[in-house]
């Protein structure tokens, strides 16, 4: 009997060596490529918002299709799990592994942060997008936000904004006197030292204050977005050409911790799928806000108007005086605005003979 | 003896019931998730041509990277496998999986193909990708291909392109007449109708032409291209606002079959991965043109030009009638061309106001 179970134990090792062994080696591959992941994405929008709000939730259904579930990604709105502007310190202290918002809404924290979402009177999306991956601004972003263990990531651009919605024309510097005007950022600084009183206000308050004359104007984003709000039941006239969002530059922030504990090939599919959303974005802009400017003026009437000459000259001037002011006081604004500016002098005079010469043209 | 083996194989059920089942199932598993693909890609660019031949070699990489090497893509330059035009029959007929080209090479098989890459005074490269993904554009691309077992993706964009390189100036009408100029496309048609002769030539031969003068001119690409391939050296100015190629759409063509061998999570990393290039190759584009125009003004001397109104004005007569009279002999060109044309009637409207609007303010 002794024997028989040394011969059992022997054949017993035999076949553990041949098949036990595989296994093992498969289940620590298996264990290395199957392990899942649960993330929390948080935003700055309204769940589901139409463009900006869409695009993370596209974003996690790539992700998690691409890694056959391994990375699950859960979008949440604003306010669901955290307030619309508490996005950053959320994905900095690990909270949610993942946020799309937009950089100027940290300016408070890093004063150069609005220079990668929009500058007054700077870059288009397209040129944006250069400056970025073949400029040297995505390192300077991520410089920025490194302290606070925060990857940012491209997370698409919504294109020229409008100017806004006004409860009258604009004819002269003169009407922008007292006007008070819902308008955040450089642009709101420069409103108000042309003259008008810029308020922040959250989107949802935007149109009763229209309505009850507590704001005499408001910009907001484009036609995509306004009509869907309502605001042509406010306010009469639309002014296009938006000077103080050429485009807005959305993003990711990722957790560097989060981020460093993905396997090589999951890394790969976050950063290549920020790249997608970055591509569709600005198609879904471009196509909807066009459509929707129709509705705009053939359905509900609204009154395109573009400030005059003068008016452009004074925001135009005051906006540069801005800027270098923010980067005579503070080292870090001074570095990303020398870049910027490096790249955007090149651009904008290539950009005249070619771009613009060519939609001159085509007319 | 014979009980011992009996023993023995009682023990070895037993330990496989436990092991080697598990094992079967483990293997079949890993087989479906660990199953690798080797694909080919062929491509009508030279190998590692900067900006269109660099796009399938980063795509390849990443679909690499993101698929832990299940799914590996191996690119061939114009040339290597096949010639470059000959990249649709190889992936129609299955020898290479994929492929990456432009559209316009095969108008020949396909009368509708050029809509998809370049039309004379149409949409530059954002409008492009706007109609393509929210305008209907990819599904009449989608189409056009099917009967010919190929999935076309987007493949990234050239942006503007510029007119080309001329060894005089063009100061009217009359200087086209009788001059010798590599063009191709619907372009081409639009020369020769305005007294040029359009010449057929691969990029390969047109500097030496130039020299030779047995041409008087020749389109390309744009600076970022044109100044690797020496022409500066050849022709004395360059024109720029290219009115041929407001954009070049580069194509990722796929095998539906080989496609449809690919488990979900590899299908969804092809598609994911072609959007990202879509997006990357534009930038590269923008930034690298930009900086190239300045070598070939500063450095070298090069004289930059644009055609006078009434030469521009002609070229785009020329170009609404020959459309037309496309549109008007192959229905499958007419229904490209309704879907096209209504999207950018729109859209054109709605960038004068816009884009057009704010680069002129800008200045």
């Amino acid at each position: 009997m002794k024997s028989i179970i040394k011969l059992s134990a022997i054949l017993f090792s035999v076949i553990c060596l041949s098949a036990c062994g595989d296994k093992q080696q498969d289940s620590k591959q298996a264990a290395t490529q199957q392990q899942t992941f649960e993330w929390k994405l948080v935003t700055s929008w309204p769940k589901n918002f139409p463009g900006l709000g869409r695009a993370p939730e596209t974003f996690a259904k790539q992700v998690e299709k691409m890694s056959a579930g391994r990375l699950k990604i859960k979008v949440y709105g604003a306010g669901e799990l955290v307030p619309g502007f508490e996005v950053f310190d959320t994905v900095s202290a690990g909270t949610a592994q993942m946020g799309h918002s937009g950089a100027y809404y940290w300016k408070g924290k890093i004063p150069a942060a609005s220079f990668f979402a929009a500058v007054p009177f700077g870059m288009n999306a397209t040129e944006t997008n250069a400056w970025l991956q073949y400029g040297g601004g995505l390192e300077l972003w991520q410089k920025l936000y490194k302290p606070f263990g925060i990857i940012p990531m491209v997370g698409g651009n919504s294109g020229l904004q409008f100017a806004g919605w006004f409860n009258k024309e604009i004819n002269s510097i003169d009407d922008l006197s007292g006007l008070k005007m819902r308008i955040g950022g450089i642009g709101g600084e420069v409103m108000s030292r042309a003259g008008a009183v810029p308020i922040n206000m959250p989107g949802g308050e935007i149109f009763s204050s229209l309505q009850s004359g507590a704001l005499d104007a408001s910009e907001w984003v484009g036609p995509y977005n306004d009509l869907s709000f309502g605001f042509y039941k406010a306010a009469k006239y639309y002014y296009s050409s938006g000077w103080q969002e050429p485009t807005a530059t959305l993003e990711f922030l990722i957790n560097e911790k989060a981020f460093a504990a993905l396997p090589e090939d999951l890394q790969e599919i976050v950063k290549v799928a920020t790249r997608a959303v970055n591509d569709d974005m600005l198609s879904e802009y471009t196509a909807r806000n066009s459509s929707a400017l129709k509705v705009l003026e053939e359905k509900h009437g609204v009154q395109v108007r573009t400030f005059p000459p003068e008016v452009m000259a004074k925001l135009k001037a005051t906006t540069a005086q801005v800027i270098e002011e923010m980067a005579a006081n503070e080292p870090s604004v001074a570095e990303v605005w020398s870049s910027y500016k490096a790249f955007y002098d090149d651009i904008r005079a290539y950009h005249k003979i070619t771009e613009q010469a060519y939609l001159e043209n085509r007319q």
